[in-house]
């Protein structure tokens, strides 16, 4: 998708394209905390917008309050604290509001073109006095080299920033993408992912833009998984300001094409990001998936093989234990012939196949050993039964993420 | 359903039933271990056998053996052995008739007779050379109590025997029933799980058999989880062997109630022993979930709580995080109005109740504690929808289980 469009990686995440602001500071969301916890990204102008949520049936209140302040396709700012998820609570929709009011006065764009994020702990009340209190700071703190302030304040268990942001041309023009993402914990998504922050120059109209975002969704965020449980607050939104100058995208042909295969590029460069800094992750798992009759049955056992505990567990270990790859290849939702499937693994220790047609081949496990000791390992799965492809992102399982998630509120 | 037959608690596992002789030794499987790994059981007279497997596309050799073997409805012995699954090697079917021909030669059963089982590593070929130079001590072993050794000879990462026996009346006649089972890691059924296999020395037809297993299935051991990794080898089979005389049961009616009452007691406890030694678990988790407006609806969030990694982790930690049961209830695949849902936890600490109308209520993060601290906890989830319910059981996600799975084959 990427090979026919020039792309270039540049710096300065969701501050990267033209005309958006960014900060992030403490208020003290979490008494025991003097970490970051309150991010602000604000647009020079009003902007195209788009997003898609969680599925999960439990919704967190600033997905309902967003939702409905960009119903009419435009948004100019994103407030958002971490150390708490404003869900579950009686008044979670009056604080999400006065979170955007709060935004509001200090950036003095219109309430209802704000998007508003929370993460962090369900089901405990979040106070409004510690953003109050520090608004105007944040206000006063923006700028156009912000987005790595941001992109710190919306971590929770994320042991790295991340941020990352492309340049393209359209119709001659230079036009840049960027993104800031959290996400380690609660992560399979369903739609949408944790929290991501995506802003653009281009000129695109809100439904192109949404078109764009939600064609993309389900080969990037949906194809990652750190622990199998989707998230109340999972959230991807997207502005586009229009100020690199290109002529409006307002509908489908070669600007839109290039738009979407670096929104692809951006959106997939995040995923690997997240999975890579799933929580007590140890290693980046890459299932790259071959062979298949049809794209929906690449992407169900991609998706199944890097979900699986035992094979997550197993690279942790270094060990090649293929037929857990296997057995999860076998209860993934697809149809397929488990007996014509090769299974490899690869990284920068080496390549090492350990199973054709659906049964083991003689390996070195010295081999197999080097390869799976690498921070990031491929698992290469091909069905040899058409010319589908998907690709999915993990980790590994380890005593560490045990430890963060048995003692995660105190 | 057990409240109106009387069910008594008797001694014995698969011997309990009248003509069943078990016994299990060590053949040397695996080089590196001196534990039992081949079981046999066999049944003075032919019985009427049915039997449930995997959903996994990938199925163990053993299983499709078994399948053809007991067609007919009838079987007579049990040849199973721990340490290798005998699963994706090119010669499995070979492997496991050789298996079933060896038992038939010692026991004189005929080995279309023969039920067979293989529990342990995915694709590394079984030798048949330490089941043959061990089988005919194997015979010479059984025992009319010899459950037990049976018991231990089936287990793999199993760290207690799993063995349970009941007794009921049909027709005024004593009627036993037994079983043992093995399943610590792959937990994750769907049709069947891991090995179980059950007698009854109830005289009941093949067709009816099948029907009362199949019937429970779903309400027991479709209903435990420990890693949501479905097994390659997931079967449960059981031979009535008919020789405590009662009228044989051909049909419906209070005889066959009874018999079902009697088999759901005997799977039942079963799960809970399989559930509460789970790999790595420290604690036993069940789900009970009340007030559903339908069953279906009610198996399937009970099942999606107890899957929860979140969940799990938060149990090891005895952290009352209702918010992580509130959102895997989110994302459960059933329709479900969030803002009624009721939440508690109980033990033998006591009981505390911490989420209404799908919102945190105040309550001692003290009196929580005590409660979680306990080594069984039920997690209580009233739906306020209706009157359907169903059972989940699982255990604790912990530190010892990413261990045992990160170094599995070593």
């Amino acid at each position: 998708m990427t090979g026919q469009f020039k792309i270039k990686k540049v710096f300065g995440g969701v501050c990267a394209p033209k005309g958006f602001r960014a900060a992030g500071l403490h208020c003290g969301i979490r008494g025991t905390s003097d970490k970051k916890d309150l991010a602000l990204i604000v647009s020079d102008v009003r902007a195209s917008a788009a997003a898609v949520y969680t599925t999960n049936k439990v919704k967190g209140a600033p997905l309902t309050v967003t939702k409905n302040h960009i119903s009419d396709g435009y948004a100019q700012a994103v407030i958002c604290n971490s150390g708490n998820a404003n869900t579950c609570n009686a008044d979670g929709i009056e604080i999400a509001e006065a979170m955007s009011a709060l935004a509001s006065d200090v950036t003095h764009v219109d309430s209802s073109d704000i998007i508003i994020g929370s993460t962090g702990v369900i089901g405990e009340p979040l106070s409004i006095a510690p953003i109050r209190s520090k608004i105007s700071e944040l206000a006063e703190a923006l700028s156009y080299d912000g987005s790595s302030d941001a992109a710190e304040a919306i971590m929770t268990t994320d042991t790295v920033k991340k941020e990352a942001s492309f340049e393209i041309e359209l119709s001659g023009k230079p036009v840049r993408l960027g993104g800031i993402a959290k996400g380690s914990g609660m992560i399979h998504p369903n739609m949408a992912t944790m929290l991501v922050f995506l802003t653009t120059d281009a000129a695109i109209s809100p439904a192109m833009l949404q078109k764009a975002l939600s064609a993309d969704i389900p080969e990037t965020f949906n194809m990652i998984s750190v622990d199998g449980d989707t998230s109340t607050n999972d959230t991807v939104a997207i502005m586009a300001n229009g100020l690199a100058g290109n002529p409006e995208i307002t509908g489908e042909g070669e600007d839109y094409d290039t738009f979407l295969a670096a929104l692809h590029e951006l959106m997939s460069d995040l995923c690997r990001r997240i999975a890579a800094d799933g929580e007590g992750a140890s290693k980046l798992l890459t299932c790259i998936l071959t062979g298949a009759a049809d794209h929906e049955t690449a992407r169900k056992v991609a998706k199944t093989v890097i979900c699986s505990s035992l094979v997550k567990a197993a690279m942790y270990g270094g060990d090649a234990n293929w037929g857990r790859v296997l057995c999860a290849i076998g209860y993934s939702p697809a149809e397929v012939d488990v007996t014509k499937v090769e299974v490899g693994f690869r990284s920068t220790g080496g390549l090492v196949y350990v199973c054709r047609d659906g049964a083991g081949i003689p390996f070195s496990e010295e081999e197999a050993a080097k390869v799976l000791d690498a921070g990031e390992i491929e698992i290469l799965i091909d069905l040899h039964d058409g010319n589908e492809s998907a690709t999915a992102w993990g980790c590994d399982l380890t005593h560490e993420y045990v430890s963060i998630n048995a003692d995660y509120r105190t």
